[in-house]
């Protein structure tokens, strides 16, 4: 897989990830660490719950779509340093047996301000279930590396 | 631990949270399962990076501010339900050794447009480490129960 540099760039480009598939242990053991509530945690409750049955916590979906993100089509030289996120939504809940996939967008490229040899680029990550609906979405800036001089 | 409602939530009232101690196992568990970048594996690769140091995936921080959340003063009848994150930032690597700490800010309180038993507030969550210093910072909207009528 070829790492890219800010030159390599450009507006409009898309990248595509391969694939995780969501089981309930790994919902469950998610929650258990880091979103102990009961309606990610217990089958029962959350079927009474504002989620009408398990669901993912939001960090959770998150986290897999960076694993989709950093083993997917992008990958930059020196390695993917986000700066922020903004925006950041879950549209619908993601399930036990949901395959999601991330589709990223390259919505700005720019020189750095403040490293001469870096620039920054805007994406837009979209993480989709097995039919197509969007799960999760949002905007975040990442520095880039420039290719050096020969 | 007292459950609130819409009703009982002020803007510019605060919650502590307990706090979490962040370990070099638990950065690189993490970023083994989610966020497998040589930086956040590797201590002789992350000494060389951008992070000059074993630092956690930004992600691992916001599920580890997640569980401070949901276990620490705030807790929300029905849960915590959030429907949306901007401008997370993390200002500060997060280290091997750090005691992390969470302080929330409701910065507003309002009915919902379309669930007439719920309000949303958005809250402003600061996490900080052993030296009171900001790894990072988000805003965030969440689904509040009204108190039901007697």
């Amino acid at each position: 897989m070829t790492e890219r540099y800010l030159e390599d760039l450009h507006v409009g480009d898309r990248f595509e990830s391969g694939t995780i598939e969501v089981t309930e242990n790994g919902i469950v053991d998610f929650a258990h660490d880091f979103d102990p509530q009961p309606f990610h945690l217990d089958l029962d409750v959350a079927k009474r719950s504002i989620f009408e049955g398990l669901a993912a916590s939001g960090w959770h979906t998150a986290a897999m779509s960076m694993k989709l993100f950093v083993t997917g089509g992008l990958r930059l030289a020196g390695g993917s340093v986000g700066l922020g996120v903004d925006e950041l939504r879950w549209p619908r809940p993601v399930r036990p047996g949901d395959t999601l996939r991330l589709q990223t967008e390259i919505v700005e490229v720019r020189p750095s301000r403040s490293k001469p040899d870096c620039g920054i680029i805007r994406i837009r990550n979209e993480t989709t279930n097995q039919n197509g609906e969007v799960v999760q979405v949002f905007l975040t800036s990442l520095l880039v590396r420039r290719r050096p001089a020969n």
